[in-house]
């Protein structure tokens, strides 16, 4: 069993800090999980324009709330405490924070911890050896 | 993309309900996410003995708190807002409610939401056809 405090994370070096967000890994792809599981801030005013070509996304907004616009079909949906959107289809999406954003965010593949986003708004794909999520079957 | 609302899911038939809990699924292996999301509350007072044989699952504690006893080193953790448990080993547990506890589960693999815990507090393994999690590689 793994037993972690948010506030030990935010602490350490699996504390992620970047343009507009920073994100507390609490599961990464050494866990075993086969996903990773972060609580991640989206600050205030940010437009954070993403494309996870590696990855399944979903997030759950805890606090805050601004708008998701999702690229593909251009519809608009508002993000506010107990809304969950799930990047099923590699969705390039854009997030626009209106009022600073606590979010619950899982992956799959797991994130590794080691990933910054590229020029797309991407994390690579992870390219070491072992990369099988724990119960790929 | 999915987007869904917790207060929709509470009011339909993907909000189950059983002895000392009760769990809305955002996800479910249908979604196609490899992973199922559930935000689950556990009644004050529930003395909730589980043990997933077919699953890994990871807990992020939001409201409440309690206690999560790990039956295979005797251990007793403090759970309360911003606790996160993973049970990467299939482990033994009891959660102890104090006061009710809303948390973020996330099962690996998904939970297909047809499931009941049996009398050992595991649910079955997935034994459909097509139970791959779809980034499975």
């Amino acid at each position: 069993m793994i037993v972690r405090k948010l506030k030990e994370i935010r602490q350490g070096d699996k504390n992620i800090k970047s343009d507009g967000w920073e994100s507390a890994r609490l599961l990464l792809k050494d866990d075993g999980m086969g996903f990773s599981f972060h609580v991640t801030t989206l600050y205030t005013g940010a437009e954070l324009h993403m494309h996870y070509q590696n990855h399944l996304e979903s997030v759950l907004i805890l606090k805050g709330n601004g708008t998701i616009e999702d690229l593909g079909t251009g519809e608009t949906h508002e993000l506010r405490p107990g809304v969950m959107y799930a990047l099923n289809d590699h969705d390039k999406h854009i997030v626009r924070v209106e009022n600073e954003i606590l979010c619950a965010c899982v992956f799959n593949p797991p994130v590794t911890g080691r990933e910054v986003h590229d020029e797309t708004g991407a994390y690579p794909a992870d390219t070491s050896e072992d990369r099988e999520p724990a119960l790929s079957e």
